[in-house]
């Protein structure tokens, strides 16, 4: 066996509503992706979409993996147009990628009613489309859009995609359900139609299902054990719609319900940290009770159940938590281990590996900091502040020191919402009052703090807010809930850097990740003052 | 067929971290579910959970069910005690409900270390209870605890219980997944092999599943496909760890993928309102890509499609979207029917039936809300007063007229975080200032406001804030989001209403959903004034 773990995160999962990855986040994600241990990292479509054109280039020197490889993805060529001179293709070559993912129409009705080209036509399109990638020495895998439909519709013309596709060199035929409708049993049964009507085995086809029945996941896994050993997954299920099938709950079940060896050893227990960073990096909240990755994943409250888990924790869990390396108890403070901060300040270039007591100190302050709400997950700025406040011979230059501000939100008699906030800060030995007005409270906030540090560090005005996201923890019981704040500043020549701050007040809160904000950008340009 | 469809969403979903039903929430969930056309409505655990003891002796008279039957939840006697002075059992009885669920254990290593119990008196256990409350009169549903760990384990003493319970005389016997490991695969060959060894038909049988492979539904699905006719679910999949089975995937599938009739007529439609009604009452912010009723369920972005969709919807949905109430586009905008406002309209006893002219204007205004932002799902009293000012005769009591506030949050010289706020209104004449503090901006407002309404509105001393609920909407767009603010006022003698308010600043929304509390409670108790 030699399972295929194909990830489309960065293609079809960017579907999702609500998620927009900038090229940098791209590159976070494929490089998390490739620490999962998947076998394929589908980028995106280059060509059709200009971030994802730059993508691929940046990925050529940017982007080192140790056990993926990327795919571009693209169409077949376009109807009554040589394949040679369609820009498309050209573009998907372009993406210089060992692999490439082509979509094809598979359903009758689709290649008719909205293509509106024959089905021959449709067929010469697959044929020509995956021989001229074969014959520029790439892997090919072809998507056949609507499978599963066109498959019950008319299973003759389906089929002779499939077999046109094969017959021209793609390496695996990926059967798609792209609406969604499918059940485990139909995945079954279709599967077995197919291969006894081509006498083709199940390990030239691949699987990709979208979650519209809620069986996305059983889907895939249905088509596995019916003998596909290349599936498309995407993390957390992110998708159009309800989504794709989750890569992290289908190579769960494959590797520890079914004992399958999907993923390289060692990788298994990245699945938490993985598929919690990606959600940071998407802005999507986590969702705490998703299967083994989630928060509540191996949380019990039943009373029934307490006493006996006692017992054996064994009794009351599917699985050992410990395998995807999640726990029985509180996520965010278990991953604050000593090992996953020395090896999150080595990627910073911080050594606290020879610093012991600067490591534990480290340890001990994200521990109770993210008790209390923080996550540094996706605050690597606030996070190397952190360290480097801990760290001997490391002192973080501060830009100034706060004396008081304020905030004001006032309705006035007009109807008008006004915000506005004066801070008082020390800069550089010199008293600063700085007041200015702002779309609401945090942003005027900003602004104050800007007016009045230019003067000393005009380096300022060339990074400015470029995203700002508020999450409310625990929403449930309204009382105790706090607020985590999240900002993105981006620096010149593109750099960016994301920092966080937590508190029962938003005002508060963002105070904190702006401080932290306009520290670390300071401290990239200016020298310490203390 | 005679389907069994059992939510245990007051029961076994509320077990989902967060999830904390008020009894007036349990009888509003309730009858949402009966709404829904399920035929077993599983309200709690007597006599273990006093609120449950209370939801059902309130049911008796303030509920009224149209198509389900209520159903008590509790455990077989204890080992070693006489069924008769079970007081566990006796509670179970004072529910007085037409039918009960006993938990029983099924695995035998649960048996021996759990329990710390005999086979053989396990075995008693289940005989003695489900012959009590059969002699009672009960209808009697045992859910086995561990079914498929048990049956994997040792199947022999697991079937014993199975067969046990069925000659006690109880209806179905319940296989549940209670660690949720299993797969639909496993579910399948599992139920085959339980029906040869006792010779009976799968419609003895119920299913209950977690979801801790993400497959609950499919393994809820499969185990219908394999003869079963009952099936226990919650509604949106509440439930512990990851949850349970979602009760609208779940009938979803097998009304629309497998043409199985399990609800009653007129009843599938009642989904998407039914869903989300139930999550505002939970407080837990929709997943709006859940499956047939997520506001993104019949979403489509991907440019791909756009233009073939024009052609024919059916083409890229995997079901006509309003089979179950949803839209292709945004549900909120949807929902605010002329139809669904006049009979929420009936529900607070405003007849806008006989009014087409302000129905219309109520209509256009909550659509123009909704599609802001606002919800009135949930926010009863804001719809209360949105309907009364547009009714001839119906005059609103404003109790005050807002001249203008101020907010103020400073950060003091001593790390200090202090809110002040400051209202000038209009109270029957009279131009009132008054400022008080609070623990956050909003606190502060509500306090301030309340300083300045209680010389000409003592009542307000009567009800105080219970509840506040803040949702940013949009959030992965930090710029574009609005937030969304519900505001829960207890009253005396226990009355609760709720309001919302939306706007993008945080301070300007929660003044909204204030004043609508307040205006709601006085104009309860006070006459009039313009």
């Amino acid at each position: 066996m030699a399972f295929q773990v194909f990830d489309t995160t960065l293609r079809d999962g960017a579907q999702r509503e609500g998620i927009s990855y900038s090229v940098v986040d791209k590159l976070a994600v494929a490089r998390l992706l490739d620490e999962f241990g998947v076998g394929f990292i589908e980028g995106g479509w280059p060509g059709a979409m200009p971030k994802d054109t730059e993508f691929f280039r940046r990925a050529r020197t940017d982007l080192t993996l140790r056990h993926a490889i990327l795919v571009a993805f693209g169409a077949t060529r376009k109807a009554g147009r040589a394949v040679a001179e369609d820009p498309q293709v050209r573009a998907l070559l372009d993406a210089e990628t060992p692999a490439v993912c082509l979509v094809a129409k598979s359903d009758l009705r689709h290649v008719e009613r909205a293509l509106r080209t024959s089905a021959a036509e449709n067929l010469a399109m697959v044929r020509d489309s995956v021989a001229h990638f074969v014959a520029e020495g790439r892997r090919v895998f072809l998507d056949c859009e609507h499978f599963f439909d066109g498959f019950r519709h008319d299973p003759a013309y389906t089929a002779s995609v499939v077999e046109t596709a094969l017959a021209a060199g793609a390496e695996r035929v990926v059967m798609c359900d792209t609406n969604g409708g499918m059940l485990p049993s139909q995945i079954t049964a279709a599967i077995g139609a197919l291969t006894d009507r081509l006498g083709i085995s199940p390990d030239r086809l691949g699987i990709h299902c979208q979650n519209d029945t809620g069986c996305a996941v059983a889907n895939t896994v249905a088509a596995v054990e019916a003998g596909v050993e290349h599936f498309q997954c995407t993390a957390n299920g992110y998708g159009e719609r309800p989504g794709n099938a989750d890569l992290f709950t289908v190579v769960g079940n494959l590797q520890l319900k079914l004992g399958l060896p999907v993923l390289p050893d060692g990788c298994l227990e990245q699945m938490v940290r993985v598929s919690h960073a990606i959600t940071e990096i998407a802005n999507i909240a986590p969702d705490t009770h998703q299967a083994y990755v989630g928060a509540a994943a191996f949380a019990h409250k039943a009373g029934l159940h307490a006493s006996a888990i006692k017992v054996d924790p064994l009794l009351y869990n599917h699985v050992e938590p410990a395998l995807v390396g999640n726990g029985m108890r509180i996520l965010v403070t278990e991953m604050a281990g000593r090992a996953s901060i020395e090896l999150k300040s080595r990627e910073l270039g911080l050594d606290l590996a020879g610093h012991p007591e600067a490591l534990s100190r480290v340890s001990k302050r994200v521990k109770e900091l993210e008790a209390g709400g923080w996550s540094f997950e996706a605050a690597d700025a606030s996070f190397e502040l952190l360290v480097r406040s801990e760290l001997p011979g490391e002192d973080v230059p501060r830009p100034f020191s706060l004396e008081s501000y304020r905030v004001l939100v006032e309705h006035r008699e007009d109807g008008s919402v006004v915000s506005e906030a004066t801070v008082k800060i020390r800069v550089r030995g010199e008293r600063v009052i700085a007041t200015a007005e702002g779309n609401g409270p945090v942003n005027a906030l900003d602004e104050a703090l800007r007016v009045g540090l230019t003067k000393h560090y005009p380096e300022l005005l060339t990074f400015g807010l470029a995203d700002y996201k508020v999450r409310i923890l625990e929403g449930s019981q309204g009382t105790g809930a706090v607020t985590r704040v999240l900002v993105e500043t981006v620096g010149d020549r593109g750099r960016d850097w994301t920092t966080v701050g937590v508190h029962n007040n938003v005002v508060e809160a963002s105070w904190h990740a702006l401080v932290d904000a306009l520290t670390y950008g300071v401290s990239r340009t200016a020298p310490a003052e203390v």
